[in-house]
C-alpha cells in the first residue's frame, strides 16, 4: 500500500461560471460547470517494466461542480445501455495500457479514435458556451466521443510525427438476435504532427440494427507564434440522417492570458436543411499555471428549423440564442 | 501530476456505532452510521497566487458505513433534483473559491448561510441520537441546509471579529413557467467571534411556487473554560406552515474526554400544534486526536400529534422513542 | 489534513482482459474486467493508538473498468436492499476497526465469515472465467458474500496458527412486522494455518421470512513447494431448496509464472437435480510484481437442467459453454 500510494496520482479539473443566456431556456443567469475544461477527478499510474516496456492505467470521473453530481457513463454503446445520473463513475476513461518501442495497446472506456480531431480543430476546447456545432450537433450516439469495450492500439511517438490509433468496440449483446451486433464498431485516425503544424484525418463506425453511425472528420492547426490557426471539418451519419459541419478559428496569445474565436456550423438533411451557425469569441486569463479566469461569448443562430441553443439546451426553430459567461477554471 | 498529487489533500470521516432504541421502528439493535461525526470523503487543495490570493477547491462525498452507499445530491434546490440514491456524489461540497484581502467568492454546492448558526448551538453537532429537534424537523426542503448553483461571499477574518456570509442560489428551470423561479433562493448571516464568545444571526429564503420556504435563526456560545454553554433558536416555514424551535446545553470537558448534555425541541402550527422534545445526554472519549469512542443516550417526547423518533426514523402520534448508541468515530 | 494525507493509502486493481465463448449469450468476442483479480479502488488507514492498539479503516469501491461503471452496494442484506448500479459505492468494503491484543473489532460492510474459506479453496482465486462453481452457484442471496449493517470479532494472530472469526448483520427491518428480522444473520469460521498448510471451516445463517438462508463449508490448502493442492466444499441452502458444491485443483509455478487448473461442480435438489461442472486452467506471468498477464481456458458442462455459463451468463438448458481469456491485471 504504501509503495501504491506514491504511484498513484490524483488529478482533476474543477471549472465553475456565472453565466446568463436569452432566447433559450438558459434565458437567465446560472451558475455553469465546465466553462473552460470539463470537471473530472481522476487517478493514474504508469509502471516502468524493463525492456523499454510499461504498464498504466486511468480512471478518472466527470462531475458537476455546482451540484455535486457524477456523470453517468454507457456499458454498450447504445441508448440502453446509459446509467442511471447520480453517482460518480469513471465515464470519461478507465483503461489499462501496455507499452513499449511497438506502442501501446489500451482496453477498457476511451475516447474514440474519430473524435480526436475534434481537440485540434477547435479553439474553444469542445467546451462550454464556445464549443463548436459540429460537436455540439452530433448526432451519431453513444459511441461519438468514447466507447465502452473497447481495445485499440497507438502507434510510438518515433514515427517521424506520424501516428495512427486504431480502435474496435463492442456493443456485447445476447448472441443470435437482430440486434447481436448494435454497439460493436471500429474507428482509425492517422495524424502528422511536426514543428508548428499539427494534423489529422480520422473515420469511424458503430453497427446499429436502426442504422449504422459513421464519421468522418478532418482537422489541422498551426502555430504562427503570435496566433493559432485552426481548422475543422466533419461529416457524420445516423441511418439514413446525414449532416456535415466545420470550424474555422485562432488563438492569440497576448500576456498571461489568450483570445480566442471561433465559427462554427452544423447542418443535417433532415427535411428543412436544419442549420445551426455560432460565433464565439473567449478570453482566458492565466492566474497561475494551474488557475485561470476566464470569459466567453457567443451567439448561435439557427434555419431550416434548428433550434440549437448554448451549452446542451434548446430554443425555438429558427431562433437565436446569445449569452456570456465568466468563470474560474482550476487544475489539481 | 506529481506536483498535483502533493498538493491534493485526501480527509474524511468514518463512524459507527451500535445503536438500541425503544418506541420507533428503530425498536431493536441496529449498527448506526455517524453518530458523533457524519461520514465524508473528501479532495482539497489551495493554490497561492500571489499578492495574498489564493485558489481553493472541496470536494466532499457523504457515505454510510454501515452499507457502503453514498449519498445522493441535489441538483436544482427542489425535489424534483433529488439524485438516486447509491454511488457517491459531492453532495456535501463542490465548491472553487477565489480569495484574497478582500475576503472569499466561492461557487459550488455549499452550506447556506441560514445553516451556519446550527453548529454553533448544537452541543451534539447535529448528528446521530443527539442531534437538535430544529435541525431534525426542518420542515424547508432541499435548500434548508446545503444549495446547489451557489455563488457566496464570506468576509475575511480580519474584521474584528464580525463576519458575513451571504449566499445566492438558483433553481436554474426553464423560464417563461410559472415555476421558472423555484429553487432560486438567498441567504446572509452576520457572525461575531471574540475570545471565548461566539454567536451568530442568519435569515434565508428560497423561492417555490407552492410557497416559499424561510428560515430565520439566531445562535451563541460561550466557553467558560470548564464547560462551554451553547443555545440556538430557528424559526422556518414553508408555504403556510410554520415552526419554531430551540436547543441549550452545554460541554463539559473532563480530561481526555467530554460531556454533552442538550434540551432541544421543534413546534409546527400544523393542527394540533404537533411537537417534539428531547433531552439527550453524551459522553465522548478521545483515543487520539483523530480517533474517539462515545455514547449519547436520548429520549424524544411527542405531543399534538407529532411521530418524530431518533435518526430519520418515526414513531406513532404522541409517542416516545428513547435510545443509546455506542460508537468509534475516526478523522484520517 | 496534511497528516491525514500522508495516513490514508490509495490502492486498487485494474483488470481487462479480451474473451471468446461459445454455447451461451457469451458467444462473442467480449471485453471482461476482472479475469484475474476483481477491479476495484481503495481508501485504507491505520492509526497506533499506543498499548498495542490501533484504529483502521477500509473503504473499498468495486467498478467494471470496461465500461467504467461502479457496483452497486445492498443496504439490508435483503434483494430489496440492491442499489441501483451506475455510481460508485463502497460496495467492496467499508469497515472501522479497533484492534487490540486480544484481537479486532470490526464494523461496516464486510466479508462474512462463511465465505472466507472460499479464497483458500480455489485455484483460479473466485473470480473470471476459472471461477469456482460453488461461487458461480450460490442460492443464497445477497448475504452470501458480504454483509452490510455488521460487527464482528477475529482473534489476533497470536493463538498457535488458530483463528476464530464471527460476525453478526442486521437487516434493519421495521419492528413488528413478519418480516422484521429479514436480514438478520450470524456466521462463524474456525481457520488454522501452520506453515505450508491452511484449512478452515465455517457456517453461517441469514434470517428469511420466505425460509433462511444456510452455508457450511471446509476448505483446506497445502503448499508442497513445486505445487499447491486446494480443495473446497460448500453446501447451501435458501428456504427449501438446497445445493453442495466443490472444487478441487492445483497451483503450479512455474519460474515467474503459475499454472492452475481446477474442476469444481454445483448440483442442487430442484427438481431433476441440475448440476454444473467446470473444468477451468490458467496460466498467469508475472511481469513484476504489480503486473500480471494471464489466460484461462474453462468449458462447463450441465446437467438435470442446469443453464450455468462461463462469468454471469446463462446458456440453454444442459447445454455445455467453453471459453478462453487473455488478459492483464495490475495492481496499485
Amino acid at each position: 500500500p504504501v509503495q501504491a500510494q506514491t504511484s498513484v496520482a490524483l488529478y482533476g479539473v474543477i471549472d465553475l461560471g456565472i453565466a446568463y443566456a436569452k432566447g433559450s431556456r438558459s434565458n437567465a443567469v446560472q451558475v455553469l460547470p465546465g466553462g473552460l475544461h470539463t470537471p473530472r477527478l481522476g487517478f493514474r499510474a504508469t509502471e516502468g517494466l524493463g525492456n523499454g516496456m510499461s504498464a498504466s492505467l486511468v480512471l478518472e470521473a466527470g462531475y458537476d461542480p455546482d451540484d455535486g453530481m457524477g456523470k453517468a457513463t454507457n456499458t454498450n454503446n447504445q441508448r440502453t445501455g446509459n446509467t442511471v445520473p447520480g453517482g460518480l463513475t469513471f465515464n470519461r476513461r478507465a483503461t489499462l495500457s501496455l507499452s513499449g518501442p511497438w506502442g501501446e495497446v489500451r482496453a477498457g472506456r476511451d475516447y474514440v479514435p474519430q473524435y480526436m480531431n475534434f481537440a485540434i480543430g477547435d479553439p474553444h476546447g469542445l467546451v462550454g458556451f464556445g464549443i463548436a456545432m459540429p460537436r455540439r450537433g452530433l448526432i451519431t450516439g453513444p459511441a461519438a466521443i468514447r466507447a465502452s469495450n473497447s481495445v485499440s492500439y497507438h502507434t510510438p511517438r518515433s514515427l517521424g510525427g506520424f501516428g495512427i490509433n486504431a480502435m474496435h468496440y463492442r456493443g456485447e449483446n445476447p448472441g443470435g438476435t437482430p440486434t447481436s451486433d448494435d454497439g460493436n464498431g471500429a474507428g482509425i485516425r492517422l495524424s502528422y504532427e511536426q514543428g508548428p503544424f499539427i494534423g489529422g484525418i480520422a473515420t469511424g463506425r458503430t453497427n446499429y440494427a436502426a442504422g449504422d453511425s459513421i464519421q468522418r472528420n478532418i482537422a489541422a492547426a498551426w502555430d504562427f507564434g503570435t496566433f493559432r490557426v485552426m481548422a475543422f471539418m466533419n461529416s457524420d451519419r445516423a441511418g439514413t440522417l446525414s449532416a456535415r459541419g466545420g470550424v474555422a478559428g485562432v488563438q492569440v496569445p497576448v500576456g498571461s492570458g489568450q483570445f480566442r474565436f471561433a465559427y462554427s456550423y452544423h447542418r443535417t438533411d433532415a427535411p428543412g436543411n436544419p442549420e445551426g451557425r455560432k460565433l464565439a469569441l473567449g478570453y482566458v486569463y492565466n492566474l497561475s499555471k494551474q488557475t485561470a479566469l476566464y470569459t466567453t461569448v457567443a451567439r448561435i443562430s439557427n434555419s431550416g428549423g434548428a433550434a440549437h441553443a448554448l451549452v446542451d439546451d434548446t430554443t425555438g426553430a429558427n431562433e437565436s440564442t446569445s449569452g456570456i459567461v465568466i468563470g474560474m477554471r482550476k487544475h489539481f
